[in-house]
C-alpha cells in the first residue's frame, strides 16, 4: 500500500532541493516503484527523464511514454536486440565500464540506427560493484576516447553510485560521502579536460546521501530513486524519518502467541524480500509494524517494541509486547514498514494499490 | 532453468523411499516450483495429493486438475471467499491451531458448502513458528473436540512442520530432529485416543529430516517440497549433494575486475533472492556458480572458490580466483545455484525453463 501523500512530499523535497541547484538535472530512478501510476506523479511535477535498472524496465515505462531513459547497469551484450529497439525509439543512455564493451556497442547498436545514444562512463568511487576505479585515470580515458571515436555514441559523461553510503549511520557520514564522490567525479573530469575530453557530465545517485545533503552542487545530474517511498533501512542510516516512509505491506494476522510475545502474519519472503538491519541489540529486524487508520495517514507510527523478527516463504513472526499479542486478533491487518522498500515493491508490484483519501 | 532428469532423479528417490512404508501418503509441497508443468511430472508419477502454501497457489492447481490439495498455512479469515470456492470445487485440506479459528470456519465456511472440508490441528514441535505446542495438549485436546462437534468439518489429524531441521548440520541431527518429532506428534496422537478422538493422521513435511530418513516410520503423510530442486543450503545442512541440485539461476556476466578477483552479473535480490548462508570461515554466501554445458547436465560442477558474496537489486558480486576473472568474458552465461530455491524459484517462475536434453 502506497500513501500518496507521503510520496507526493518526498518527491517535492528532492525536487526543490535540486531546483535551488542551478542545472542539475533530475532523472529520478524508477526501479523502486516500477508503476506506471507513480510515474505519472512525477511527471505531473515536471520530470521527463528517468532511470531505470533494467533493459525490461526500460521497455516498460517507454511502452507508458518515457521519452528519456538511463539504462543503469552495466550493457549485457546478451541484450543488444532490445537495446537496439529502445535506442530507436527513445533518447537512450548507456553505462558503459571498458573499451571492450564500448567497441561492442560500436560494432552491434550504433551500425543499426538512425540515431545516436549516449554512453556514460560507470566509475567507482568507493562502492567496488561496478565501475573503472577512481583512480585508474587511463582506463578511464581510453575508454572515453573509444567512445569519441566510435561513430553513433555520444560522450555523455561520468556516472556513479556511491553504494557504500547504505553503510552510514549519520548524516554527517553521508554529507562527507556525498563530498568526497564529488571530489573524485571531478577529479577524473579535470583529469579527462587536460587530456582534451571536454564537455563532460557527472551524475550521481544514491538515495541516502542525496536525502543528507543541502544542495547538489559539483553535479549536472541527480538519480537518486528510493526516496520516493524510503524504508526501515533509510531510516536507520538518517536519512529519512519514520513518518516519511510512504509504503507497507498490509497483512493479515493469522495466529497470536501471548506465552511467548509473538504473532504471526501472512506476509513472508516472498512479499517482504529477506532484507534485514541489524539493530544495536544485534536483534535481526526484517520490518517494522504498524497498525492501519481509516483515513490519512493510513497507518500509525510503528509499535512500540515490535518488529518482525523471521520470515519464511509465506509466514512473517511478530516479535511484540505480551499486553500486543493478547490484544491484536486473528483477522486484523497489520502494515508492516518494509527494511527495502524496492524489493518489497518488486515483489508486490502487480498488487500495489496507491491511496489517496484526502486528495 | 531446471534439469528435468535430476528434478525426476529427486522425486524419484523420495518416491520410492514413501513406497518403502507402507501406508504412508506422499503430499508433495509444490510451493517449491509453483509450476503447472513440474506438476505434470509429479502427476505422471502418481502423485495425486499435494501441498501448497497459499490460497492463490491452491486456486492455480486447481485450474490445473489437482483435486486433493493442502493448504499448508493456518487459515486467513480475509480469505474466506476463495476458501468457500475451493472447497466446494478440491477435497480441501485446511490448518488450524485454535478452537477460535475453527469456529469461524464452522461460522462462515461449511454453512455455505454441500460437502466436508479436512481439518488438522498445527503442532509446533520445536520449529515455534504457527502451532499449538506439542506440551499443551490441553488446548490440542480442546481444539480437537471444538472440529469433531463442527457439522461439516473432518478431523482429519496432527500436522507439523519442523523447520528447525533447517539449523541441523548432519544426517545425524536431522535423524535426531525426525524420531523427536514422530516421538512428539504420537504422543499428542495418544493422548487425543486416551480422551475418545480416534482416527487421527499424522502429517510431516520438512524436506531436511525427509531427505535423511530411511522410512517413514511413524508417519501417515509426507508433505516435503524443496526436494525437487534441492539448493546450496540444503547442501549445507546434508540433506542432498551438489549434483542433485536441479536447479539455477543463468546469469550473464557483464563486467569482470581481476585486479579484485571479481565478477560481476546480471542477477541480483529479484532474481535469486538475499537469502544467504554462512560458511565455516564467516563468509556470506549468496550463491555458487558454476558454466553452462551443451548437454546433460546442463552445468558442471560448481566453480572452485567462487561464490556470490553480495546482492544488490539487479547485481551479483562473484568472488573468484585471479584465473577464472581473466578466462571469463562480459556476455558469457555463469549458472548461479541458488541458496533457496523456493525463493529464487518464486522470483523466476515466469521464466522457468525446464530442460531435458536427453529423453
Amino acid at each position: 500500500m502506497v500513501d500518496k501523500e507521503k510520496a507526493l512530499k518526498n518527491i517535492t523535497r528532492i525536487k526543490e532541493k535540486i531546483a535551488k541547484s542551478p542545472g542539475v538535472r533530475f532523472r529520478p530512478h524508477f526501479k523502486t516503484h516500477q508503476s506506471a501510476q507513480i510515474g505519472e506523479w512525477f511527471r505531473e511535477m515536471g520530470v521527463s527523464a528517468i532511470t531505470v535498472s533494467s533493459v525490461d524496465m526500460a521497455l516498460f515505462f517507454a511502452q507508458h511514454g518515457w521519452t528519456d531513459i538511463t539504462i543503469s547497469i552495466l550493457v549485457n551484450p546478451l541484450e543488444i536486440e532490445p537495446i537496439i529497439l529502445l535506442a530507436e525509439t527513445v533518447d537512450l543512455n548507456l553505462l558503459v565500464d571498458s573499451a571492450e564493451s564500448t567497441a561492442f556497442l560500436a560494432q552491434h547498436l550504433t551500425p543499426k540506427l538512425t540515431k545516436s545514444v549516449k554512453v556514460w562512463i560507470k566509475i567507482d568511487t568507493g562502492y567496488h560493484r561496478t565501475g573503472i576505479e577512481y583512480g585508474r585515470t587511463a582506463e578511464i580515458l581510453s575508454t572515453a576516447k573509444e567512445i569519441k571515436k566510435s561513430r553513433g555514441l555520444h560522450f555523455q559523461g561520468l556516472l556513479t553510485h556511491s553504494g557504500h553510503s547504505y553503510k552510514a549511520k549519520s548524516p554527517g557520514e553521508l554529507t562527507a560521502i556525498y563530498n568526497d564522490t564529488v571530489t573524485k567525479m571531478t577529479v577524473v573530469r579535470e583529469y579527462l579536460r587536460e587530456n582534451g575530453v571536454t564537455g563532460v557530465e557527472i551524475s550521481i545517485g544514491d538515495t541516502p546521501t542525496c536525502s543528507a545533503v543541502d544542495t547538489f552542487y559539483g553535479v549536472d545530474e541527480v538519480r537518486c530513486g528510493n526516496f520516493v517511498f524510503y524504508d526501515v533501512m533509510q531510516m536507520a542510516i538518517g536519512s529519512c524519518k519514520e513518518e516519511d516512509i510512504a509504503a507497507a505491506v498490509a497483512c493479515p494476522v493469522i495466529a497470536c502467541y501471548p506465552q511467548r510475545n509473538e504473532i504471526v502474519i501472512y506476509g513472508g519472503a516472498v512479499h517482504l524480500s529477506k532484507e534485514f538491519i541489524t539493530d544495536e541489540k544485534g536483534r535481526k529486524i526484517y520490518g517494522l509494524a504498524a497498525l492501519p487508520n481509516e483515513s490519512s495517514p493510513r497507518w500509525g507510527p510503528s509499535l512500540n517494541d515490535t518488529y518482525v523478527s523471521a520470515l519464511s516463504q509465506e509466514h512473517g513472526i511478530i516479535r511484540t509486547t505480551e499486553a500486543f499479542s493478547r490484544r491484536v486478533r486473528v483477522g486484523d491487518i497489520v502494515m508492516i514498514l518494509p527494511v527495502h522498500s524496492c524489493l518489497a515493491a518488486d515483489l508486490m508490484r502487480h498488487n500495489l494499490l496507491p491511496t489517496n483519501y484526502t486528495n
